[in-house]
């Protein structure tokens, strides 16, 4: 039986290229629910080609002219709450969350409940409401399927393992654009700098995040918590070649990595073909090719983000909530021209030290929380 | 309950290292054999420090002078058959083969039949006999558990997951002292050179081996019977750094890699422990001190050895053990001074050319055809 499957964030990066391993593995799947923002041509030319029986878009003004681009007979649905219907239709078998942001937190809170396994791609979700989320996780007895190529490898390298005998989680970062620029040369970067990432083809939040390493911030809250290990064992090597997408060292000294092309597709394609591994014909990794592996200490005195995500992460509670909306916000004011990069963890750490932290947060006191750190962020700015 | 183990070859690197494991985690194991060659000193100074009930000698001449040199109640036992003894006692629960040598066959394939499980480091017992030992490890229902680091990487990285969906094996080779040398400078290099390892620290035989690749290619051999693929499926890479200890592809370009410092005793450990992981104090890996992981082609026309591997494995029959034997020979020659190091493969390769292969070889023919290859290597020689 095809494995059916709904995609929230069907038009961004992570969502396209699961369509192309849907499109390698045509037998084995059957899109049942497509959900987007407000990239109608490319959702439109989706719902043609994956006849989808659900389909979401971003905003209520343009489902008139969005309704004129598709098929008749698709059930059309708008924001959040149309989102969420698409990820919990009764015949889905998982989602996919590719969503950005704190948008996504929602409808994956909604599948898991509604007994869906989540191909996990939305990095809110665990940064977030981690506990809160896990919970419901063990309570629904569904899967989550990391996407992120760093949690993926994990994920592999825990194949057959005891999780007690894990010695420590170890992240690679690709140090992104700036990995060897001063303190002073980052006060000079522009947009354009900030999206150049070396090894990775992803969406621009990320790629700034990539840049600032909040993206590995992030990364290693949702380790903490995809995984269950504490901060204390997790921790981050620059590797600027991207090919060991990350590691465990085990109790006993052994490590083991998973490596591969930077290709976000195998991932995907294993979040979905889980716990098969099916043969593709994406470029293999060549390691007479790479030469050379290499591996380096994060400077954290030029790149704060790390830090505060680990500071963040300690502290739990309503905090990961708070810098990840306070991030949010810095990026896309950064990427809208408005502040400087070195801006971006220095309006992160103030609604940081201005907020008033919660421990064990509901959902609502997690969007909350997430609205002010918003506008604190703008104050901030 | 603790681990019942007898140890061949427990004078031998392998064999210290392992009784080195047993210290660490000596409320885990009891050493209830140990069969050497002629290092009574050692031996005896083992025989008192773990007291076995049973153990075995090289050489019947040695019997007396050794019973003077450990404590009464021990019941001594000489050569092939004494070791076999040693590993077949009906409370041993695991036998380590980490005698050197074809010498190892038959007691290897006596504790199989007696349904010990086996921490395999005797490389002959694959090589010469392969097909059969493996059938008899079925029969059995024994485990064959590897101690060379190469395949226990392997073993690690096929935890959990489906034989079937390996793509390849990658065994890593640090490419031994001479990795860069020429072929003309090869002609000069002597016994001290050739005993001269940049990593790992192994007995005399095998690190030779590690010189001329043929220690590779006898892994490559290994490799084909424990994990089940064709020689197709096997790779091998130079890894100057010891630190890749192998990999594995899979069908869908994911590649799983075992690492960690070069010291024998983790694998051991491995082999000893599995399915757990225990941990130890043994160095851990630092990936910020090796800094670089690199990886080259083999350079097979300046290392034939390799290449003379992969032909005897693909003809299979008698010609592995053929192989085997001439190169023990000729490395033996070697290190007496009797020949050049570039004289070993080009011995071997003399020798496997005037064999007339069997298919499908008993235990017996194996081991006449052993006897047969090492007088022919001295005629060559």
């Amino acid at each position: 039986m095809k494995k059916r499957i709904s995609i929230l964030g069907s038009t961004g990066s992570i969502g396209c290229q699961t369509l192309e391993v849907v499109d390698m593995f045509s037998d084995k799947f059957e899109v049942v629910g497509l959900a987007a923002g407000s990239n109608l041509r490319r959702l439109a030319e989706q719902v043609h080609k994956y006849k989808p029986r659900q389909v979401s878009i971003g905003r209520a003004e343009d489902l008139q002219v969005f309704r004129s681009m598709v098929p008749e007979g698709i059930l059309l649905t708008v924001g959040v709450e149309g989102m969420t219907e698409v990820a919990i239709q009764e015949d889905v078998d998982i989602v996919v969350t590719s969503v950005t942001g704190t948008l996504g937190l929602l409808p994956t809170v909604a599948a898991i409940k509604a007994g869906k396994d989540i191909a996990l791609a939305n990095k809110e979700t665990l940064v977030a409401a981690g506990e809160l989320v896990m919970s419901l996780v063990q309570e629904n007895r569904v899967k989550i399927l990391p996407v992120d190529s760093e949690h993926s490898a994990i994920f592999q390298c825990l194949n057959g393992e005891n999780r007690l005998e894990v010695g420590k989680l170890i992240l690679t970062a690709s140090g992104g654009p700036f990995k060897n620029k001063t303190r002073e040369e980052l006060l000079a970067v522009g947009v354009e700098d900030a999206l150049n990432h070396p090894n990775w083809s992803m969406g621009r939040k990320i790629t700034v995040d990539s840049a600032t390493m909040m993206n590995k911030g992030l990364e290693v809250i949702e380790a903490r918590w995809l995984f269950n290990v504490d901060f204390d064992s997790i921790e981050v090597l620059i590797h600027p070649q991207s090919i060991v997408h990350s590691m465990v060292e085990f109790k006993d000294g052994s490590v083991i990595a998973q490596m591969g092309v930077p290709d976000m597709r195998i991932p995907i394609q294993y979040a979905l073909s889980y716990p098969k591994r099916w043969a593709n014909d994406f470029p293999k990794l060549n390691l007479l090719e790479v030469q050379e592996l290499t591996f380096e200490k994060p400077r954290t005195e030029v790149f704060p983000s790390l830090i505060l995500a680990f500071e963040a992460g300690r502290q739990g509670g309503t905090m990961p909530a708070v810098m990840n909306a306070a991030n949010e916000v810095a990026v896309s004011l950064f990427l809208d021209g408005r502040i400087r990069f070195t801006d971006i963890p220095t309006i992160v750490e103030k609604v940081m030290a201005n907020h008033d932290c919660k421990n064990n947060p509901g959902l609502a006191e997690i969007l909350e929380t997430d609205c002010w750190a918003r506008e604190e962020a703008v104050r901030m700015a």
